[in-house]
């Protein structure tokens, strides 16, 4: 028996921009395409010309109009944290949002590109750095509610090897290795790795989709976690559904795959339907700042008991964000024999980490997750059971031990995940 | 005597950035500043980040409120020339032209980065790449008033070391000592590598002046131009002056040095004037191709007569590009001494050649040499005297044979250039 040879980092970038361009955003024929959209963490690296001249030149191949980018530089970013006025810093540049949201009127495809770089602006007073944050995402909020929001328009995120990311992940090696080393990590992860990246995304999403349909059918109102440090209860959504990233189309119709990768099904559950205690299973890493062996009990969907043992201040923090940060706005099953979750590492990059682990997120909830969710306010969300919150965070509950049984509406109960994968007995979701 | 040690890299980096944004663009205290600006040859190169972020925290320095860059790279730009559809590629990016209004709206300061590459469009069809031109040029007109045509706002331009502009310079070194040596020359070009370049820029400022004053003080109605191959008369426009970058000012009283390099006096001469013969000293190069040793021949002003060793039929097609390209638009003086001359060699940047040789342009000349010319219409000042085109070619003149002879308006005549340099009788004028 041989076994393949890995192959060589030129094939590896080649098939992923691949997959970012055809999968991914789908980009169609006569489209135009903004690389490095969004947000200032999820524009284009000027470090990573070289990738993103492939990007361009796969989007063309695909039948692009014309391709733009919006490029990024972390110093100069940095430098203008530390220096510009705080008038300045609170003013997101016009031009910017203008660029985008003349690409949605024009049913443009978007190909944002992330890469965490969560020291970047250590040692800068906390209160600039969230200052020009609110801005931002005040200011882009039309572009997001298109993309993220509503998907009208087709668009992914995927990640790009830079050398903040590279020396998180693999600081003992020289910044070249790192970065060599961070690229496999993602073509791993992507599937980019494999001979034919694109059939075998065909077969995940079918796959994935088949996962989220039959939770939807079998209509469960309550799942139930086990595993060492953790017995929860979480009530679903009456009428709320599952969802993945495996059946996701624009308003004219283009399937597309919001995030490479994804391997997780994931809904918002009753706000006040969680109860219990859970541990998380991997640390997490907020703002820079790593938290572990986070032990959380709930009552009435509500955080009442809070420990770390390392990070314990950062989780109060989180906590104290506004009063539905105690409440979860999102659980995710991601099965323990997923690429990413086999490396069981964290990754420093919410792509990654969630697509790697069971999950359950302190705070917002999807809209989408209820019918007419979209055109709700946040009040009527609130009271509909969906949590609304200013922030939104992942952590990691994901384990070989964990064992998650679903309740049905008639009281009968479903094995959904057996030891950490999704439970075998159910023959007709196995592709 | 010891000579000065050669400065690192590093240091000529930082007092050339220092000089850009203090001499230069001259960044005022609570100003914006955009590096990168124009068009798409004068944007700030991706690859050239380690400098463009010197140049950042040079202007926080010196008191800008926000630093904008607008990036460029070629490979992006490459790609776009060769696939975007026709319409898009005469579409100028609104947003682009957005940004540098909405900025020169609120009064910032422009430094504008240029690095030479010439071939980049190479095998594209050239009807592609003159329309996306035409379109860049036609949607920049507003910007391009503002700054070069009518000097409202500060800005400079400086050159910057790029692999391409690089390879250019130096074809037989490595990637990166080509680079390093195009820098030495960067900064052996504009001072950047003397101990402290700001004092050198005052003093040359201060003589160029000088020499920019006495030139209009002498009132010449003609110069006479005598080197081998060359015996050219040039009458001046009558009421014209001579201009520098010694002496500009915004419209709010920044004074600004609009080229670093800049060693040349110049103006534009009466269209109908010029009379006998002119050979080129340094090849020419025009879009990538070099033409080499121009002799042509002027009656009233039109080139009746034009030969070349090589390139003559790219010369042939610069005269006919329109019926004013004949007609010569500037006449510009730099002495042979001057620190790109001594390098006696083109550097394939205009930014750079013209100030390393007296010269004549072919083509455009400027509104501003004339007083009111600013307001005047194309046909107006052809009728006054100041040529217009769609083309404006520099090519250079400069020898150290070179003498050049004054004639004032009373019929004296005044020794201009002597043996290529400024004519040494002329006591009052050095510093």
């Amino acid at each position: 028996m041989m076994e393949a040879a890995a192959i060589d980092l030129g094939t590896l970038l080649d098939r992923y921009a691949d997959l970012l361009v055809t999968v991914g955003a789908n980009v169609q024929p006569g489209q135009q395409v903004m690389i490095g959209a969004g947000s200032q963490g999820f524009y284009a690296p000027v470090e990573s010309a070289d990738f993103v001249a492939i990007l361009v030149e796969k989007a063309y191949a695909a039948g692009a109009s014309d391709v733009h980018v919006t490029w990024f530089d972390p110093t100069v970013a940095r430098l203008r944290m530390q220096h510009a006025t705080m008038e300045q810093l609170t003013t997101f540049p016009s031009w910017t949002l203008d660029s985008f949201m003349h690409l949605v009127d024009q049913d443009a495809a978007f190909l944002s590109l992330h890469a965490p770089n969560p020291h970047l602006y250590r040692d800068i007073d906390p209160e600039r750095v969230t200052s020009a944050a609110r801005a931002e995402g005040e200011a882009t909020r039309p572009f997001s509610h298109a993309l993220h929001g509503t998907m009208s328009r087709n668009w992914t995120v995927g990640a790009v090897a830079t050398n903040a990311w590279a020396r998180l992940l693999f600081p003992d090696l020289t910044p070249c290795e790192a970065i060599e080393r961070t690229w496999e990590v993602i073509g791993r992860a992507t599937r980019a790795d494999v001979e034919d990246p694109i059939a075998a995304w065909r077969d995940h999403l079918a796959q994935l989709n088949r996962r989220e349909n039959a939770l939807n059918r079998d209509r469960l109102r309550r799942l139930h976690y086990r595993a060492p440090g953790t017995d929860l209860t979480v009530d679903l959504l009456p009428g709320s559904h599952w969802m993945s990233c495996a059946n996701v189309r624009s308003k004219s119709g283009v399937p597309f795959v919001p995030n490479i990768p994804s391997d997780e099904v994931f809904t918002t559950p009753l706000r006040t339907g969680v109860n219990g205690t859970v541990r998380s299973t991997l640390p997490l890493n907020y703002r820079g700042a790593l938290i572990e062996n986070i032990a959380l009990r709930f009552d009435e969907g509500k955080v009442v008991e809070a420990t770390a043992d390392r990070g314990a201040d950062t989780l109060a923090g989180v906590l104290e964000t506004d009063p539905n940060a105690r409440y979860l706005g999102e659980i995710a099953l991601v099965p323990a024999d997923a690429a990413l979750a086999q490396m069981r590492t964290i990754f420093y990059n919410t792509l990654f980490d969630e697509n790697a682990s069971c999950h359950l997120a302190l705070g917002n909830g999807f809209a989408m997750a209820v019918e007419g969710g979209a055109a709700m306010s946040r009040d009527d969300l609130v009271a509909r059971g969906v949590n609304q919150s200013a922030t939104h965070v992942d952590f990691m509950i994901g384990t070989d031990e964990l064992d998650i049984d679903g309740e049905t509406e008639s009281g009968e109960t479903v094995p959904v995940f057996r030891r950490g994968v999704w439970a075998k007995d159910r023959g007709d979701l196995e592709s």
